[in-house]
């Protein structure tokens, strides 16, 4: 199925914007003759540079080339042969990653329902019940998403919370972190703060949703791990040959917080939507508004007929629910004439 | 490791070379404001367009973020759970891809050693005799890479009788071909002559040791086989989401032949090296040189004396054999500054 | 932990059970010298015989080692790269086999919450929204308990139904019968009824706890799935080198209805247990008694105080329910003196 | 394809000898009233104990259902995602478990062309090339066969060095017990002699093939590795529900010597048989007999003729060789009715 591009901006996908013109600057500043493949590069060693200065002296970074192999990868340092994870059942690795995490790590998903993509403390507990019980898998790892696939985000506190309960009982923390800048962008912190100072043993850092062309990085905080990272990273496909191409453009988010200023701008385009609903009857925000993500509650005619000239995805058909996305490139111009359409659509 | 770039030109590998210019250029053009992620955009259709012009209308092509995960994804299509695979012992997936195919297929290679890194029709029937047995791994895939890792080539008649030993027994045909415009470069013939004209079932077109930055491709010629690509695609995390930028890559290489004219001056550059070293006492070609690789065997202490000022490896140190490898960038000065670097240390 | 046999009759598992002296004997009978190994003998082809004459001409039966290992064959058949098993969340495969469907077959488990351990066509519809979705693992198996591991029984019109939903679908249905003779005797039908004739494609037919040693076979009715069998059988290390003593079991089985007999006495100690329930203040069914499970609700000081005596297990302690099993080998004096016991401690 | 009675014994495999008379009985003297399940019994605490009695007191000894599977086990144990195991290249788990150790360990065989089966340090040294590469598969593991699969047997002395081996280069020694005990015997030493002794850190330890109906263990010297055994035996398809018939006929096993005087008995008549072909023309051995295994080289017609008669296995039928093997209940009779034939055959 091919999308033209009669449609005015996307409010599908974060995926559905560019490259920044700063990250793709930087690809093409990269491209100076010969260097070493597979990371025994400059552009590399800076990037892990970059990562030591934002995250502390202790974390690695490795570059990766999709937000799925990053998850992959990051989670098969802390997981044996009879492992599970314990996620949210809306988690990208429970529901998006064409089950992954079964066939490429074996391990089960001990998946717990949430009204908003969040897993408390009390949550880990309720799936500990068969530690030790050789006829069930063995939970070692708690994976949450930051931001939730809900565009929910967690406080620092609220994350420590959960490394603490997740190391009390000998697991360890994984954080998606495929738009980990939205969320320190809303939390008003820095990216250590809900990172490496909240306890977290291993996360992914997304670049691609936040401007970037086609970057991640798994980070490594507990450096007990790190070792396995490079033969995980070679055997799960991630591994880009001309890796500067990669490193330059995480590199060029960590540099000068554009990190920061692309999420910050999508987080505030996301407030003006959300914004914006408040007026108009029928509609209603589904999930709070954490990040560059709306959810919203409207008739399913009035979707329908945005559907026709807009791109967007049902998040719940059945709850009448739709998620819009917001961009590093979505403009204030956008969203208002978004919501002129959804005004008159409602008004219908 | 981190190695500078105070070297001359490297002639250790195709992927130490940057990216052609029109590849670059095409990324860019590519950066038009919102697209459809995942492959719903005008690029990726002009990709799948391309493929079909020059593979034939029965090939689907679909865009891949690297060559060992374009080799997973298209053998999966032809292995079931107790498959074997039947390669030369030095192909790729059996020996530079951390045991990706043990672990993400889990499949048996079947190796089979050789000389020039060639597969003989013999060599398939040599390992047939578990067909059938519950005991034994099933072959069910002859896999070549097309150039081999010797830097030898295929002929059209070669590929088309190992496709007919293939079939006969039931087993279909791969070709790992991240370095098939070489070959078809070398054989001057077009892509399809090697692939669709020669029964292959399965194959990659590799672009980035080509001049791509990162892009390649896996082409299905069985119709059967084609529906599964997206789904293992997607689980085998080889899937951008912003798949605009890999399809444009691989149509830039396929529009005006670029692929042979990267592919060409590599080998010619190639072929330059080989008749240089003709005069040089000590030193003689270990294999033919049919592609960008001249392999060759030097004294250990000239090799030495030669890594002191060029990126290059050894592939069998006690059979003081080299590899050196040219790319689309290379010069007919580098070659010949290195020629003459070489004579100096082999005077010495 | 050593449990010692100072205990009276075990309601924890029909597994705590013995042998029955049939099965034991008709193992002796096949010790007469040689027979060749791995299913070449006349035990196991009487074995196939018996499984066509119960189950049709259609039906191809083949000797697994345990449960578990007949649930991973049988599904295996069914299952590609990127599949997924619907089940309930109780079901064994789901609950209690360490995680062996996600590693050893590599798929995800879609659960369905359950009352009583019974899926519904209607199950089957809600987890189908992914369907042609590369970025969801793709439904293609149905897979139930029968009897349920909630000791409820599917009727041939429930599990007809359930087969037309499957395969409407494109789906196919399992069984899990570790007690499929116990829900046959409950439903006084035929083993055919409810696998054959209901539209079932491969299932399992259980021996170990219905009066086996070590004996389970899994019964292929879709014929063009049997081939695979024996390779899956080799490879997930359920082949038996001397199968005639595991075939000479399920023969015996087979033989004389003595399934029926085994199955139908342990199903009605069950009902004799339930039937004295009644009486006992405090003491109530969690679920319908339709095998050879109990499933009660009381306080836990008497549960406590019971568990002193007598082994059993707590299905949901949060819920003070217990899981009571009868065997081919329980007595109703056995029962009675349980109920004896049970009363007394109610009483306290 | 059935296979009739109508031969006289066996020489095709000690897979077709049925059970020891005192196995059977012992399994029939476990088989009173209730036991706990898997593994909670008397029954298998005394297997534990006589494992310690016999292996030492750092032996932890664990029942498994077949040889593949206590392989699969065993090695699990040792292997991380990215691991190979050193072998022969004629080593059971390379040829003819079904692709099992690339299937459910995912790992990588680095197999070593042997003329007798037996690898040497040497051997271990030659592939330890990519250490450290991530590009290559990290050997974690040898596995050496005991006895191997062509009859010969490993010395103390020469385990102990391939333990060297291996434990300087970080790898673990495993060893596929499946004739242990006839290695044993031949070598007239205890069997701990040839694995704690010997430096060892994980073994099989095979039942079936000396008299056992169906039986192996797992035996773990390393203590810091068994925790995880019975999670991978749950998950691997290895559990024995009723255990006890399991436990008992392996202790039955180390009661009394009796494997040794089954496996000598074996060993006496493989001897008795080369004894009597040095009298024969055109017949002769083609490895040393060093267990109940006699490999031997003949013309294509007498094997022919043979094999009307007798049911054996061709092991290289270009080479003309074949596999003639004894069981505990081979009787000189039978040898010498067997080598009467022979006579006859070859002087046809």
């Amino acid at each position: 199925m091919l999308i033209d591009s009669m449609y005015p901006k996307s409010f599908a996908s974060d995926n559905h914007a560019g490259v920044h013109p700063a990250i793709l600057q930087a690809m093409a500043a990269a491209n100076t003759g010969d260097a070493p493949a597979y990371g025994d590069d400059t552009w590399t060693s800076t990037f892990e540079e970059k990562i030591k200065e934002v995250f502390g002296p202790g974390a690695d970074g490795f570059a990766m080339l999709n937000g799925a192999g990053a998850n992959m990868v990051g989670l098969a340092l802390m997981l044996g042969r009879y492992s599970a994870i314990i996620c949210a059942d809306s988690a990208h690795i429970a529901t998006h990653e064409a089950g992954a995490a079964e066939r490429l790590l074996g391990v089960k998903l001990m998946t717990v329902p949430t009204e908003d993509g969040k897993l408390r403390p009390t949550d880990i507990k309720s799936r500990l019940g068969g530690l030790g019980n050789p006829h069930e898998s063995q939970p070692s790892v708690v994976s949450i998403s930051q931001t939730t696939e809900l565009g929910t985000t967690y406080s620092p506190t609220e994350i420590a919370a959960l490394a603490e309960a997740a190391h009390e009982s000998g697991l360890r923390l994984h954080v998606d972190g495929a738009r980990l800048a939205n969320a320190a962008a809303y939390l008003d912190c820095d990216l250590k703060a809900i990172t490496t100072d909240a306890g977290v043993d291993v996360f992914s850092f997304g670049g691609t949703k936040n401007g970037a062309l086609a970057a991640e990085a798994v980070v490594v905080l507990d450096s007990s791990l790190a070792h396995a990272v490079p033969f995980l990273r070679r055997q799960s496909l991630q591994l880009a040959s001309k890796m500067r191409f990669i490193s330059s453009q995480l590199t060029a988010l960590l540099t000068d917080d554009l990190w920061r200023q692309n999420a910050g701008h999508a987080n505030a385009m996301a407030a003006r939507l959300a914004d914006g609903l408040a007026d108009i009857p029928g509609v209603s925000l589904a999930q709070p508004v954490q990040s560059n993500a709306v959810f919203a509650t409207l008739p399913l005619p009035v979707a329908e007929s945005l559907r026709q000239r807009y791109l967007f995805h049902y998040w719940d058909e059945a709850a009448r629910t739709v998620r819009w996305m917001t961009a590093f490139d979505t403009t204030p111009e956008h969203v208002d004439d978004f919501l002129n359409d959804i005004h008159k659509a409602a008004a219908m």
